[in-house]
């Protein structure tokens, strides 16, 4: 079976600075998975070019699809574009069509220069489009071009998901229990070594106030056809040691 | 000036498959920057031995500082601390004080195989305290090595930092303005090829439902003795502009 795979590079040193909490991977790596690709890495790197060059072309070699995220406004510190052009040997140039999109999407005589920049992008390029404020994306190679801005981005990235070749959905089944995660693990070890095509995650939780807590177990995989006997399995371990459980 | 930089590994399949929205690296990310270590990058990666124990390697080398978080729990997906044995070639065996830590925490019976687990480390470490869960992380060489559980790791994170050599925080001034990026985009660029050593961070937000939006300007240096000029510049610019401006 076919498996597609995935990498996200957040580019910003706002991110760095902890000055924003980045929430676009999350959301890109949700709608991966979904999708049926698999999210291998996310980097988040520092914006200068020979980074943004040299974590692009390891990427694209390395993953069947980059995401990118960032760089692609209008000021002096965006240059996301620029640095992917010189990573794949293309010119850095006006996009006809994106030059045409912005120019209608600006009132008369407010299209000026630091906002046409941002119809500059590498030679040989597909866009993809921004519905809600007009400034698109592209698409080289396999590395896919999104701006920063969460709402936006995530509308983009929606329509880009429609036309590429995925794989079949992950399997995903969360069971809940309250017993701890120490008491249960060497019996999940156990039916780990009996299906090596499931992966279980082990997620504990605690309430700090109430002092109660428990454990997600998350059974995953992407070539098994049913999870159901490893899913069996697990509910008859917690049942033996007498523990509750329910489906998440 | 001495600047000491860092890097972030996040170890876990549950923030690739979009499950968990990772909040450890933000987190850390702003008490470096609080602390005066420059944080370059940010790793998510699997739960996967070789790729751990190639990131902690390479982040080792290339980072005065390695935040590391996750896989330190007592289930078979817990392989944290075994692949940094690896990375570094140390036994990986029972820490005393780390199991007599546990021993105690544990009501008599309870202390288990899986949780004696968490008391298995590479040799020649020193041990990060935890008050909460008494399971500790632990340093080798410039690697640290904390839970995945958020409190957790934020609590223990907070004292490990007291105790490094750090550089002098960054000098960080944020200013708000009404005015769109693109309009202040060339004035800002001038400004920033005055001033090197300071980095001019654009950050326009977008308010959907009103239609309003702005920019957030962020100046930050790690070397600059004040900031002061180039904030000057930046309010000029911004009233020469016709714009409002404050101090975030």
């Amino acid at each position: 079976m076919t498996i597609f795979n995935a990498g996200i590079l957040i580019i910003g040193d706002e991110i760095l600075s902890g000055r924003t909490q980045d929430t676009n991977a999350n959301f890109i790596a949700k709608q991966l998975t979904l999708a049926g690709i698999k999210l291998e890495e996310i980097r988040v790197i520092q914006d200068q070019k020979k980074i943004i060059i040299d974590s692009v072309k390891l990427f694209s070699e390395k993953y069947n699809y980059v995401f990118t995220t960032g760089g692609i406004g209008p000021t002096h510190d965006d240059i996301t574009s620029e640095s992917i052009a010189e990573a794949f040997n293309k010119k850095y140039e006006i996009h006809k069509e994106a030059f045409n999109i912005l120019e209608k999407y600006y009132p008369e005589g407010e299209f000026n220069l630091s906002r046409q920049k941002m119809a500059k992008m590498p030679s040989g390029i597909n866009l993809i489009y921004n519905s809600m404020t007009a400034a698109p994306g592209f698409i080289l190679k396999n590395v896919f071009v999104l701006p920063g801005v969460p709402k936006i981005m995530e509308a983009m990235l929606i329509e880009v998901l429609k036309n590429i070749k995925k794989g079949k959905p992950k399997k995903i089944r969360t069971i809940n229990t309250n017993l701890y995660e120490s008491k249960i693990a060497p019996f999940l070890k156990n039916i780990q070594l009996q299906y090596e095509e499931c992966s279980i995650g082990s997620y504990p939780y605690f309430n700090f106030l109430s002092k109660t807590g428990g454990v997600n177990i998350v059974l995953s995989s992407w070539t098994m056809k049913s999870l159901e006997d490893v899913e069996g399995k697990v509910i008859e371990m917690i049942k033996l040691n007498g523990g509750n459980y329910s489906i998440v």
